[in-house]
C-alpha cells in the first residue's frame, strides 16, 4: 500500500524490480555502457524492413530477455505498461501484438519509463499486478523522420541537439521478492518556459526536471544530499547545466547528478552533440548501469527522473512552445538476505 | 482493494464516478444526443487557430466543466490519466499545461477512455488518488488530416468509413461516495485480424472487442444478460455486426449491444457513412448518454467496452496491418441512498 504526500506516493512495502534487460544498437555498442546491455547489435534494422518495424523488435526483444531472466513466461504476467516516441506509439502496439499479454500503453515520451515503473509500482503494490512488465524504446532513425527530417537528407546537427538513442530497457514488477525497491512515485505536472526550438530539448525538458524534484523533495522531506545519485533522463549536457542552474536558484546545489543521455555515449568521440535522448535512452541506462549497481550494491538510494517532451512535428509547425513533464522514482538497493 | 481473476480486476469497494461532463461540437450538437451534452459549439474551432489546438481547448473545457459539477478546484485532484489520437498525444498534453495538475499520459487510441476509467478505478480504490480525472477526446479534422487526408482534398468516403467525433468526455473518480460505481475492469490483449483497410476500423477492432468480453465474461462467470446493455465505442454498424458475429461464433447471442458510434448520430440524416469514431466519441456518449442513465436508475448495471486501432498512417503506408485492442469496464448504478 501507499501513502499520498502532495504529488508523492510512498510505498510502505516496495515493490521491486525482480528483472531487467536492456537492448541497443551499433551506437550505443560503441559506447561506455555497452557492458551492461542483454544485447547489442551492430545492424540497426533489426532484421525488418522499415525503422519503425525495427524498433517494435527492439522493445520485443528487450520485454523477452527480461522475462528469460526471471524464468517466467509471459502467461505469468498481468499487464504491460509499454509506450514510445512513434506517432500513435506504435513500436509498442506492434511489439504488444506479438507478447499478447494485457496492455495499457502510455504516452510520456522520454519520460514514459518512470511512468510506467510509477503506475506499475502502485498496480503492484496493491496486489493488482503480479507480474507486471514496464517498458520503453526509441530508434534514432523512425525518431529523426519522425520529428526532424529524414535522415537521407543529411541535415546538419545543432550543438544543442540530442541522439536519439537506439535502445531499450524492460523491467519485470512485482510486489514483493528480490530485487530493487521502487519505494516512492512522483508524477509530474506540464511545464512550458516558451522554448521553441526543437534542436533544444534539454532546455525544454530542465524545467520539468526540476519542478518535479522540488515537489519529491518537499512531499518527502529529503534533501539531495541524501541519495547516492540523482539520475536525469535525458537532459543531454545543455539541459543538465539548466537543471542545475534552476535548482541553484531555488538554493540547492547538486552534486550527485547524473544524466542518463550525458553517459550512454562519449559525447566527443561519437559525435552526439548534447548526448543521448529519446524514451530508449534512460530505459536503457536504467537497466544496463543504474539497476545494476544497486543490485551490486555500489549505490543504495537513488532518483530516477525521466523527462519528456510532449509537442509533436505538427504542434512545432504550428510554431507551438514545446511543454515537458517529469515522473520520479526512488530507487533502493535490495536487502542484503534478498539480494539476486 | 480488488480481486484479481485472469485479466479482471473485481473491486470490492467500487470506487465512483463522481461527476462528468461531454463537449462536443457542431455535428454532435446535431445528433440524437445532442440533450446530453454539457456544452455544444457551433463552431469546431474552439476559438482556437488550428484543429489540434481546439481538439486540447475541448479537452480542458471538458476537464474544467467536469471539476464545475462536482464543486472542486484543480487543486483537490491527485492525478490526471488522459489521452487523444494525434500524433504525441498533444491535445491532452496541452489540455494538461494549461490544468497544471500531476499527469500520465496514455495512448489506447480509440479505447482510452476505458482504459483511463480502468487505471484510475485501480488507483483510486487502493486510496492512491482521491479525486482522479480520466478524459479523453478527438476532433474530427485533426484526426482527418492525421490519419486520411486534409479536409479540403475533399476525399470521397466509403461506406465503411467512420466519422471522427468533435467531441471530449471526462470524467472525476473517487475512492467512495456518491456515484455510478466501477466494479470491475478488464484490461484488453492486442489483436490482429490481418485488417489494412484504414477506412474500416471497425473490422479492425471486432476481434479485440470480442476477445476482452471473452475474458470479461470467464473471469467474472457472467452472461450477456446480466447486464442491461453492453456499450462497446466505438465499432459503426458494420464493426458492430462483426462483433456480433463473432461471439455468436462462441454461442453468444447479444441482444443487448449497443454501440456508441452508432448513437452518437443518426447515420442516414448526418451521412457519417458506418457511424461515428474517435476517442472522444465514446468518451462523450459514456459522459453525455450511459452515465445519466445510470444515475437516473434506467440501468442499473452494464458494460463499457472501448475499442481502438493501433496504427499510424506510417505503419499503415507500409502496409502492416492495423492491431486493435479494448478495454472494458463493468459500471453499476448508484446506490438508492447515495445517488447525487
Amino acid at each position: 500500500m501507499a501513502t499520498r504526500r502532495g504529488d508523492t506516493l510512498i510505498f510502505s512495502d516496495p515493490p521491486v524490480i525482480a528483472s531487467h534487460a536492456a537492448v541497443g544498437g551499433k551506437k550505443e555498442g560503441e559506447g561506455p555502457l555497452a557492458a551492461g546491455f542483454d544485447e547489442l547489435r551492430a545492424d540497426n534494422s533489426f532484421g525488418q524492413s522499415g525503422w519503425e518495424a525495427a524498433e517494435a523488435e527492439l522493445q520485443l526483444r528487450a520485454a523477452r530477455l527480461c522475462l528469460k531472466k526471471a524464468q517466467i513466461t509471459e502467461k505469468e504476467v498481468s499487464l504491460v505498461l509499454a509506450g514510445d516516441l512513434q506517432a500513435q506509439c506504435t513500436a509498442s502496439n506492434y511489439a504488444m501484438r506479438a507478447l499478447g499479454i494485457p496492455y495499457a500503453g502510455l504516452f510520456g515520451a522520454c519520460s514514459t519509463m518512470a511512468e510506467a515503473l510509477g503506475l506499475g509500482a502502485a498496480l503492484c503494490s496493491a496486489g493488482m499486478a503480479d507480474g507486471l512488465l514496464a517498458m520503453s524504446s526509441s530508434h534514432f532513425c523512425a525518431a529523426e523522420r519522425q520529428f526532424r527530417t529524414p535522415l537521407s537528407y543529411g541535415a546538419v546537427r545543432t550543438p544543442t541537439a540530442q541522439w536519439t538513442a537506439t535502445a531499450a530497457g524492460a523491467c519485470l514488477l512485482r510486489p514483493t521478492g528480490p530485487g530493487v525497491g521502487i519505494r516512492a512515485v512522483t508524477f509530474g505536472r506540464v511545464q512550458d518556459y516558451q522554448i521553441k526550438d526543437i534542436n533544444n530539448m534539454g532546455a525544454a525538458m530542465a524545467p520539468a526536471a526540476a519542478a518535479t524534484l522540488l515537489h519529491y523533495l518537499r512531499d518527502t522531506h529529503s534533501e539531495p544530499q541524501d541519495f547516492d545519485a540523482i539520475y536525469t533522463g535525458d537532459l543531454g549536457h545543455v539541459g543538465s547545466q539548466l537543471f542545475r542552474e534552476l535548482l541553484a536558484a531555488e538554493g540547492l546545489l547538486l552534486k550527485n547528478h547524473v544524466d542518463c543521455g550525458c553517459i550512454l555515449y562519449d559525447a566527443e568521440a561519437q559525435s552526439v552533440k548534447s548526448g543521448g535522448s529519446g524514451a530508449g535512452c534512460c530505459a536503457a541506462v536504467l537497466c544496463a548501469h543504474i539497476l545494476p549497481r544497486l543490485e551490486r550494491g555500489t549505490q543504495k538510494r537513488l532518483l530516477f527522473l525521466a523527462t519528456g517532451a510532449l509537442m509533436s512535428q505538427t504542434t512545432f509547425l504550428q510554431k507551438e512552445s514545446i511543454p515537458a513533464i517529469a515522473h520520479l522514482v526512488e530507487l533502493w538497493a535490495p536487502k542484503k538476505e534478498g539480494t539476486a
